[in-house]
């Protein structure tokens, strides 16, 4: 018992994380519907791209040696055979001493290695041109597989599909994607104190918040939420809900029992489901410390704080991960993208646990500066206020004035979910 | 006809966005659904958060003044009257010498002022508790109005809705929420060479990509997309696509046309709808410059480059915010978001243009470097090697090894669209 209550750290739980779920079994999606999915497998391209010898240029296709030497004053002349527009198969070859008009992107005919640019040319008739440029065998060609190699394998598992990767899918004829199928997660708020969005407010109560910060969190990364609502604080509400949650979802985000007694029934009701058991009891980490962590067969049962604010921190310090784990995503994720800035006042820190920071980044002539944003930890008007997280490391004392701060910024694009 | 073909600068072109565009009418959404939307007026709080004073810790209630004096030496002993968890309404009033057990988030009870935390308490019997610490009035304590006042806006029209705000909705009991409406864009990729994704692939042809690049990224923005596939190169289909687009789209997405003909004929056709004025014919950007901006009414009509990587940018640097003037947005956007990093070489170019260089981002121990992918430019595999994009500016002639360059990422929140 007494392990349970010994905190972990972060960067523990993201280990037990790392190690303990397995990514969801994969599925195949329709390309357009691909965007933002996990690629479940390598995807290597089946043909060249370009398929075929193409011209970067508008200009003239020629055999270059029949261009060699040509200047201004002493241009090559060539006996034009046709024009070859963008998507034409050319039905000539051309011959020694011929020339074809070729428009960008337009299929080199059999017996041309480079093209001319217009600007260089001079048509004298229909059928004679003065090329007045040397150019040297592929000069504006763009050859088979300059773009995309057969076989390479541009596009592997686990990353993030983005506008560009379905573009080249798209480019390979692939319209069906090999992707890890979507995450359900249950989304209860619990608390004897809370009442629904549209209940009579009445003394002594509070409005569910956290099923929408959540639930918006979870849509935005392309999780789909189970709305539970809220829960009363004790051991059979809790026990029904998490039932049906287990039944359909990958994870269950339980928010709430900032009382002591409702922490312990979390953890009560988590054990009581056959084959689950506790990883994570209390994290090193502010706000945020009453995280519970669980675990039964490939689900995940997170017990997050009920403050609004601890909660949305939490995930996205630990949950985020967990789901990315899930998702079978390898690639650096949103974490990576931070914003620099300098700090505007000192922040004092307790060594042992990790902080984090709510800031405003104020744009100044000289860069951006991360402000803190004061308030008591559990108002949501702080989160609104604030741009981002400024994390202070765990053995860090607190930061100073002026220090050069990584931001993880809010602004996302969230895709008007 | 000339002034049609002076180049503007890309400021130039989002300068006329900016004024000659209007954002689109306001509706209301369920408050689940307005997560990255657009806020459509200001929202007041209809009421303070919290409406009631909660205790911020475990402890006891009591009237400050009763424990003025207090220490380990020499406690107050005061009378427990009553016990409240969180939700409760008490139904007594605290006198003179009077106390209450409360839970975190606890409603005070009338004549109770400030809690002593649990930890400087000694309970004898039930009804008698030692407090070994003073506090002055309101510490542990969260009054009415400390985290969000009555009739203050914190939500501004024009902001994008992110996970807090929804919550601080939830928090005020607002389930409707007024944002502008969704915005529809017509997809269309013209030229003789595409073909659909499962056209059989024949010499001379390549596989049109725009459509799906182009319509990602509108989906990830929360765009619907109307895909109107691939379209021939000639007047009257192009007219056809165009007039069904307008009868339902705020913006057409008309790609392709990098031969010379076919940029005559989108200028042509963009004209021929009664009210269609062509503001942009040409933009001094690299990749990107045979870009069209048109305008029929409040409807944009867009000529994007043919090739992949140069939609994508225009796509990147003007109709992304176009599309943020359509819909209402005035806050600064994802385009805040930059990283910084190292340029790991040299890049020239030419002054009077802006330039978009393709970076890898590599992680080094002295941070970030920027790798630029080379490359013919109308590659796709350039844009999937790289982590984001570069600005060169128009008074640059280059950058050089070494400088601190931002970096807009291409890794975004995509959401599973």
């Amino acid at each position: 018992m007494k392990d349970f209550f010994k905190l972990k750290t972060p960067q523990e739980v993201l280990s037990l994380v790392g190690s303990l779920f397995e990514p969801v079994e994969a599925e195949t999606e329709e390309l357009t519907a691909s965007i933002g999915r996990v690629l479940a497998e390598d995807i290597g391209a089946p043909h060249d791209i370009p398929t075929f010898k193409r011209s970067s240029m508008d200009g003239y296709a020629v055999k270059a040696r029949n261009t060699f030497g040509a200047t201004e004053s002493l241009p090559a002349l060539l006996t034009v055979v046709g024009e070859i527009a963008m998507g034409d198969t050319p039905s000539f070859e051309l011959k020694p001493g011929q020339t074809a008009k070729i428009w960008t992107g337009g299929m080199l005919p059999d017996g041309a290695d480079a093209v001319v640019m217009i600007e260089h040319s001079h048509a004298l008739d229909s059928e004679t041109v003065e090329l007045a440029k040397a150019v040297s065998p592929l000069e504006n060609v763009i050859q088979p597989g300059d773009d995309i190699k057969s076989g390479v394998a541009l596009l592997r598992r686990g990353m993030m599909l983005r506008p560009q990767d379905v573009g080249l899918l798209a480019g390979l004829g692939i319209g069906e994607v090999p992707v890890y199928r979507r995450l359900k997660a249950a989304v209860i708020s619990s608390g004897d104190e809370l009442i629904g969005l549209r209940d009579p407010l009445t003394p002594g109560k509070v409005r569910d918040m956290n099923t929408y910060t959540i639930g918006a969190r979870l849509s935005a990364m392309g999780v789909e939420p189970l709305y539970m609502g809220v829960v009363r604080d004790n051991y059979e509400a809790l026990h029904d809900a998490l039932d049906k949650a287990l039944a359909s979802c990958d994870l269950v985000l339980l928010s709430g029992g900032s009382s002591m007694g409702a922490r312990d029934y979390t953890v009560q009701v988590f054990e009581s489901f056959p084959g689950a058991q506790i990883l994570v009891h209390g994290v090193a980490i502010k706000p945020g410390k009453p995280t519970i962590l669980g675990k039964k067969g490939n689900q995940a049962l997170w017990g997050l704080p009920g403050h609004a604010v601890s909660a949305m921190i939490i995930f996205s310090v630990l949950v985020e991960p967990l789901i990315h784990r899930l998702s079978g995503r390898v690639d650096s994720g949103t974490h990576a993208i931070t914003v620099k800035a300098s700090l505007e006042r000192n922040l004092e820190s307790a060594t042992g646990q990790e902080d984090y920071i709510r800031v405003k980044l104020i744009r100044t002539g000289n860069g951006l500066k991360a402000r803190p944003v004061l308030g008591k930890s559990g108002l949501i008007s702080t989160m609104v206020e604030a741009d981002g997280l400024v994390r202070i490391p765990m053995e860090a004392e607190g930061l100073y004035q002026g220090d050069e701060v990584e931001v993880i910024p809010f602004e996302r694009e969230y895709g008007g979910h």
